[in-house]
């Protein structure tokens, strides 16, 4: 078991990885040697097989920052500055798209759908058929500001239907839950390296349609996150435009090496839900309630309900738990208290366990003896 | 020594760095924990007073990215859309800085001084004159494209004395270069990890003049890219905005440490120096010349100008020293053939020695017998 100088992160990423991810780390790389660049090439080919992406009708373009450079990279990339865009936002991830979208001066309309309750199929298609004006559709697959699995294929077949481009902030689900491009149509998904493939923070990336990033040439707003310029200059030089975080992108490549191993897409999905399952039905035991039902439940993250008990306060809970190697995630909803638990990155079903055990020994510590909820918010 | 398996990189970054920064990195920190914020704070602080900046005027801004990252949300924040900019460009990235200022539809003049001659001074006086209506001035201040250290400090006092904004990318100097704000008036300066401070790539970092930062708030372009909104975020949180590069971070607060211990910048410079002497009196022994004289060379890489032999080929050359262990970069030059060493990084004199060994070696497999190169340049 992990001590409270190195504990479990239980939060959806940075995450636990493994040692010999972070071993990889222990070598210096030079970003112009054609060492490199062949890491840089493998990532990208092993990325789009993941997919299950068709190397003609799709690249992967890895892009240096968090997620959210990545994910505006995108945006800036699919969207134009003429047709307006339709963000499907149910929490913080939504929210923040939106917010891309309008500092890109782009004409963005959102489905608001709060904190936590999914987009329904057949509520975007009754919006794109009253907006025929819109062009994209984004959505988040996994919202992990309440935890929720978005119902991201039955929306894709609506948005293929109204004949849109769709852009999915696959951020911490891919890799982790299938998302197969041979099955569902989209024309972007944007991810990165440490979420779902275990990999540590530096760099996003995104798997993208050919002709829609060509389309985009010289559209950016930033040199930076110019995202058909990064292309266009690592399929000529192999390179990377400008100085790569080249320590996470070995780190990736180890990590990519151990998510193949394990069993791919498949594995680490079991895997992932395994977690949860022993998580929730442990707190559940406990008497602790999810915000959202089974069915919503994502196998990234879950947000269990505060206690209705005057001893119980998130930030000793937070110290309690990271003393006993438990590092843990405050909520994010605007209506009840609330706390996040992830379940995934380098941890198992044992993990799961000890931490049950040290949730329990914690709430005695804090003399907590109720952990039902105040309110009970809308179900999902 | 080492082999090729993990050779010295002898180039502007990403370079060798010691065993002590890498292990930082064997640990995984979740980036929302107080632990992680404290280094943070920790780093902000160690690099103002790097720079004997006061902290009731400056601030510093660590951005996630490259350091083209930070030198664009820099860019964005002291520029305005309505006021002309000016860019003393004598290489890669001066071009770089007038790409960026295009990007962000800045109205910008640029001073092309070509390949590697300083801009002069009295040549940014006159023009400053000629241009009443410039608003900034955009200086390099090691040019790694040539190698030569540009004269900030006499171009500082002009800038002050014409009462304009002042921003110098300070990226590959700052840390190994003494750049004192004390003494040099100016508004920001910009640097990254994987510089003179001999971290690992992952985010760069900006000393910005506070008041002019808050005068930009609502004005970026770019989401992930506005400095101010970062600013504003970790000074309220002490978090950064969006996921850092973790591990880069905790690499850099290692790097803090060794750099403060070896003695600061003034030991830092004095190392660097000698590396580049040691290099260059060796090269010169061997027939090769600078592209630059002595009194503009700086001591973070050097310019060397490429043989007039028939038998030399920059290919050959590079995997003959790659594989007795250095990694040396390409020329940049547009008119004459060239290449480029570094001496920054966990490299010192002795290093320097084996390397001119393995020049000498591999120029005699080569089988070449001039070095001297074709064409001499106008000189700087």
């Amino acid at each position: 078991m992990k001590d409270a100088s190195e504990p479990y992160l239980l939060t959806p990423g940075p995450l636990t990885t493994s040692a010999e991810t972070k071993s990889a780390m222990l070598k210096d790389w030079g970003s112009w040697d054609s060492d490199f660049n062949l890491l840089t090439a493998d990532i990208r080919q092993q990325l789009l097989a993941m997919a299950n992406a068709d190397p003609e009708t799709f690249v992967c373009v890895p892009m240096q920052g968090s997620g959210t450079f990545a994910v505006e990279a995108t945006l800036a990339s699919v969207t134009t500055q003429t047709e307006p865009t339709l963000v499907l936002s149910n929490g913080a991830y939504g929210k923040r798209a939106a917010d891309i979208l309008r500092y890109l001066g782009r004409d963005v309309q959102v489905m608001d759908k709060g904190d936590y309750l999914p987009p329904l199929p057949e509520e975007v298609d009754a919006w794109l058929t009253a907006h025929p004006e819109i062009a994209s559709v984004v959505l988040i697959h996994c919202e992990t500001s309440s935890g929720i699995l978005n119902p991201l294929e039955d929306i894709a077949r609506v948005v293929e239907r109204h004949g849109k481009r769709f852009i999915v902030d696959a951020m911490s689900s891919f890799g982790g839950v299938p998302l197969y491009l041979d099955q569902i149509p989209l024309d972007a998904l944007v991810s990165s390296a440490n979420k779902c493939i275990e990999g540590v923070p530096g760099f996003g990336f995104v798997i993208i349609r050919r002709r829609v990033l060509e389309a985009s040439a010289g559209q950016s707003h930033s040199l930076s996150l110019d995202l058909h310029a990064q292309w266009d200059y690592m399929e000529r030089t192999g390179q990377w435009r400008f100085t790569p975080p080249t320590h996470s992108v070995v780190a990736f490549h180890a990590a990519l090496e151990q998510h193949r191993a394990e069993g791919g897409v498949a594995a680490r999905f079991a895997r992932y839900r395994q977690n949860r399952d022993v998580l929730v039905n442990g707190m559940r035991h406990l008497g602790f309630q999810t915000l959202l039902e089974d069915n919503w439940l994502s196998p990234i993250i879950t947000t269990f309900l505060s206690p209705d008990d005057t001893n119980f306060d998130f930030k000793t809970f937070y110290a309690e738990l990271k003393a006993r190697g438990f590092v843990i995630y405050p909520g994010k909803l605007t209506e009840v208290e609330s706390f996040r638990i992830g379940h995934i990155g380098q941890v198992d079903s044992r993990v799961m366990q000890v931490l049950l055990e040290a949730v329990e020994h914690s709430l005695n510590i804090m003399q907590v003896s109720c952990t039902r909820p105040a309110t009970f918010p809308q179900p999902a």
